[in-house]
């Protein structure tokens, strides 16, 4: 079918409001989070509920087009995004924003898969309770797309994956009938636990259309702390001190290496080191929680016992919500600063906890072996042994060339990975990005199950074809 | 095929040490745990490695038998014994009791799935670490059980079921291949998460053979409070002030109703009632932790809120372990109590958290409409909104009078249920007892979706036929 009769159809059969077609207006839905992406759509279809996700997912069906859901397209994988070829349609959830009901004595909110995240974070609050899934994204992603991703971010340690954060799911199936599984019990042993399907699967075996989520009592009282070690030996021998000493109260446990403070004053020059001098190693820690425990009394006589063990060598405590944002600024800031310095190899990977040192001494040993004209920079989550190990090459000789410095730096950094049983995607999935480099590492036994659920759920492939596997 | 030649068959391809035959020995893994049902099979399979169910599962492929695989045979549900038939083949994974390996600093354990829960919350105590799975068959299950029953227990409320406590897996398929997912790492969003299916599936999918488990730090501290309240309602109300009082301290919140001493003390009649004088409702509350909070000093200091606000009306707190466990012994020994009063329903449901009371209130006000001359009972689990609303029949007329009544009870009370929106399985399964229940409730949908996924992954249905599905 040519792509302007497609349309037409779409149109006729959905109504011109639900269908964007013009040029400009689809290629904003075509390129990826960073801009560094741009492809093309048929169409863009923008459902206003359920009913006109089926009915429109029901029409490509009948029409044979394959489909691409879209959240808030802050994905880092593209997985969000149609393909190259320019024959799939976008399904965004923009306009699903509805939060359906929230229930304070349920601990639970149901909300539209299109609602922001940070708009839900703000709902619930005002009913004294709390979401905790923390991203950078928060402000444009939608919990959809988290659902879809399962997404990450800084609380995952005390808080779980997005994956733990939710009790029901609403998915339009790829024929068009709605699944709905929106319950909110917290136990439920009726058999397989369909939701689990959904939820990491970027929108490869239905569409997203309404989440439960379960709530928390909002922390009342949250304390940050900046520290410096000698070593990321350290910085792990810390955390385990911390999973001891200080219950399950710690909220966040980030490393951050020697150079963070110089790559964030290269995106924020006004930030003020807070521990002069050199360290070979800071942990970036927060302690949260509510009610009658008294988390700053706890902070303190935790990192008491630890400088007198000798583990920490110089630490600030924040005295306000203030300061606590200037030392996440540090964390945050340690992302811009390395963009500001160009194209360069950033990953997302995970080794057990046990081995967080080891795999970051010998990924900074391979990277100067192999690449000798690289830095290397480790920092992460490593509470749950998420590391983001980036490399930066020198920006010389072209985009081509440095290109393939970063090619090769994925090469070598990956090399050390498979030797400790890693993950190359701890947090932001496969899409489409890293389709190839999961399928180098998929075994047959794992990619034969993962072709008979799909084929199982989308026997016609229309879902999101060619994210996480190739079509076949 | 003719009985006998199967047996031969697979003592010629397996070897006569892996193959029981004998009547009585075939016997004893076709009893149920409460010894109320007796069924038959083929024979009995004991591999004694993930290499040796391979085969076991391939062989009888090649057959054409259906398996039937077992743990510790201890769940409620008769989904781990064989139909009345007498045609299927029990695989047991009693001999794979292997702990493969305990790493306190990943706080992971790779365990074979016939180890015995309370073998391996033993040895990983020995290392200073802590599974929190706890419920009262650990003794007896075995862990491939309780992730293919994705069983719950008194902690829930603290840790979650056995999906939140599993890192990774390792099944073999039903056509004898294996597949690795034996990993621990915490993150790793690579795609769907296929564990996620075998968890809850009992068996139907495939066999667990090996298990990667989270663990936590042990907690040091542990505090135990009896508390007399003036209704179900101000239980609840109690809980969500405990949740916000206590941090994510709870470690167990358990509902007692006013008959509970009572029933308690017909099965330990030394019993001492802790709390003497009659009370609308109880909780059994444990608030656990490690290292620096002051677990007994957050106890108190909540309870003297909770009492100054006319909460809690009376309450003991346990001043040592033995005290602690006099406590528990009223809320086990209601079970014990309830069985010595003859058969009975017992039920396992579960509702949103902030339809506990009321669920409660119309569940008691049903069978009192209904079944006048029964007793109902109705405790549980509360802070997971998991209800054991049980109803005692008088035992007269004889079983089949009394079976009866049985029956009526179970339709009067998931009536109730059903309007909750409620699950009546909310941690013990489906197996074959529930499967009529079951299926009654599943929409279309639901059902299209689990029969696909069945088709998908075991097409020849010899996996557990019977157990959650009727076999088309």
């Amino acid at each position: 079918m040519v792509q302007d009769e497609a349309r037409e159809r779409l149109v006729a059969g959905l109504g011109a409001a639900m269908v964007l077609t013009e040029p400009d207006d689809v290629a904003r839905y075509c390129r990826d989070w960073h801009g560094d992406v741009q492809t093309s759509a048929v169409a863009v279809l923008r459902p206003g509920s359920t009913a006109e996700v089926s009915a429109a997912v029901r029409l490509c069906a009948e029409l044979g087009l394959a489909l691409v859901p879209q959240g808030g397209n802050t994905g880092l994988v593209l997985g969000g995004i149609p393909d190259e070829a320019g024959a799939e349609v976008v399904l965004s959830l923009d306009r699903m924003t509805r939060i359906r009901r929230i229930d304070p004595d349920d601990f639970s909110a149901v909300v539209d898969a299109g609602c922001v995240l940070e708009t839900i974070k703000a709902a619930v609050e005002a009913e004294d309770r709390f979401f905790p899934l923390s991203l950078g994204a928060q402000g444009s992603c939608r919990i959809g797309g988290n659902v879809s991703t399962n997404a990450g971010g800084i609380n995952v340690l005390r808080y779980g994956m997005t994956r733990e954060l939710v009790l029901g799911l609403e998915v339009v199936l790829p024929d068009g009938t709605v699944w709905d599984g929106l319950s909110t019990l917290r136990k439920d042993n009726r058999g397989v636990d369909l939701k689990q399907l959904f939820i990491g699967a970027e929108g490869t075996l239905g569409i997203v259309t309404g989440v439960a989520l379960k709530l928390l009592v909002k922390p009342t009282q949250v304390e940050t702390a900046l520290l410096a070690l000698g070593s990321v030996e350290e910085a792990m021998a810390l955390y385990r001190r911390a999973r001891t000493d200080c219950c399950d109260l710690i909220s966040a446990f980030e490393l951050i290496g020697p150079e963070a403070v110089a790559l964030a004053q290269i995106a924020h020059p006004d930030l003020v080191d807070p521990l002069p001098g050199a360290h070979p190693a800071y942990v970036l820690m927060e302690l949260a929680g509510t009610g009658l425990v008294d988390i700053r009394a706890l902070l303190d006589r935790f990192l008491e016992g630890a400088m007198e063990e000798g583990l920490v060598l110089d630490g600030v405590v924040a005295a306000s919500r203030a300061q606590a944002l200037q030392l996440w600024r540090i964390r945050e800031g340690m992302n811009d600063g390395q963009a500001m310095l160009g194209a360069h190899l950033r990953t997302d990977v995970s080794v057990p906890l046990s081995q967080v040192a080891r795999f970051v001494a010998e990924a900074h040993a391979a990277v100067a072996r192999d690449l000798p004209d690289c830095r290397s920079v480790a920092y992460g989550h490593v509470g749950d042994g998420n590391i983001h190990f980036n490399v930066l090459p020198p920006q010389e000789g072209g985009p081509g060339a440095v290109a393939a410095r970063i090619k090769a730096a994925k090469e070598t950094v990956n090399a050390v990975l498979d030797r400790f049983g890693g993950s190359i995607s701890a947090e932001h999935g496969i899409g489409r990005l890293k389709r190839a480099d999961f399928e180098a590492r998929l075994g047959g036994v794992q990619e034969g199950l993962l072709r008979a659920l799909k084929g199982a759920l989308d026997p016609a492939g229309r879902m999101n074809p060619g994210c996480q596997l190739h079509r076949r």
